[in-house]
């Protein structure tokens, strides 16, 4: 709790992801597991689109081995997040994502970090990232 | 089956909505369940921020008492959904809605109707639709 | 709203649905989404384990076409769901099944139908229904 | 990845979650995210089971400041999960949850943790956990 909160100046990729009714729970807040589903979206979204990530034939797909998130603040639908990435380390068959959440003017709502290891799609044993998947994951290595 | 696909241009609101990872299925495509997730989604974000809607703490809320839903074509993540929204039936303590899901090039995904009923929120009983939220539904009307 | 209400009597098979935390939505009932979840669960739960439906990797998969809910009553976390399927339609390569969701006192809490179309998972275009997957189905075929 | 894999004997809690359809993600196995999907459903229900945690109008609720899980093995829609639950830090406000996540043949499937902050309902800051939930919790320590 006595961490800094982050900034998103922070991370050097942005995804605006809208909230939908159903990620609001009974407490009237953004549900702590929709968390997670926007770290997959922004994650996998970048491989897709940056990386050459072919979720449906690829040879190699990348599935998760850890997670963690911090919640910071509460949101809820209809206000959208402001999804944050970079990465915090990058491996042979393995990388290690950072990312922030924040709302509309800015304020963190939780930190977190996820890391993938790329495996073949039929022996789910680990392979090593794909080039393009790797050329895109170095460009937004930090240093820290 | 025989019924001709809608085009966007039926419906007078449109909210593009970002597929997420989890919305794909097994199969590769965006499961069924969430076509009514969009529903629900460009639905109440449209009561909330043209009708003046407090999920939270208002009187009077929406309950759903009826929906359906034909599947026209089949949409992946990450391609975005243009879910398009007219007022079918207005009455005095219920509405239909007539939804239509396109893909990015306007190709017909689904098509459905949610009947919502606004009722008071202690007791669920049906209320009156409040003024603004039934100026703002008058305005989604289309002459059929 | 005129309908009779249904009873778990008019359905030959039946699976008990455990609700979720996340269930529930910000009226503090299980929103109308999961309601086709468990739609969803009943149905594919029952192909796989009676009519040996391989998800996975079979050549013929169902695929949704149409879906249809009357909402009855609410229903809320933690209390379970008695899910009950019939077949009410069974054709050459389409089935439509009915739905009823009940609580755990027999009230009814919803009624539905669902269209499965089953199609070649490759081509996605229509194909029969495999024999052990119509002989499931026709074992909860009800005379009307 | 070298820590050894947790063991069913590990918690005094356990509660059989049956996976729904939707679970599986594009690669066939239960999403990551589903996983703490399990976790909040597992404790809730012991608190309101329990504890007596009211969710809908109680004084006081447990809202989620921190998660975590470790991702041992795969799991498919339709086998059930066990999920297993002890309490690994009982503080005045806060309390650390562990919970494992059991395949049905025991098998490990994931571990993870989850912090829930008690709070007062309308001011959202915390609150002594009420006496009722204590209990309930401290019958889940465990001796490290």
């Amino acid at each position: 709790m006595s961490d800094p909160a982050p900034s998103p100046d922070d991370y050097p990729h942005s995804l605006i992801i809208p909230t939908r009714w159903k990620d609001n729970d009974v407490y009237g807040h953004v549900n702590n597991v929709e968390y997670y589903s926007y770290f997959d979206t922004v994650i996998n979204r970048f491989l897709i689109e940056s990386g050459g990530l072919d979720i449906h034939g690829g040879a190699t797909i990348g599935v998760c081995a850890e997670s963690h998130c911090r919640f910071l603040a509460a949101v809820a639908f209809p206000d959208p997040i402001d999804a944050r990435l970079r990465v915090g380390k990058l491996g042979n068959a393995s990388v290690r994502y950072e990312i922030g959440l924040f709302g509309g003017d800015g304020a963190a709502l939780a930190e977190g970090w996820f890391v993938h290891v790329f495996v073949d799609r039929e022996t789910r044993r680990p392979a090593g990232i794909p080039d393009p998947i790797r050329a895109a994951l170095e460009s937004l290595e930090v240093a820290s």
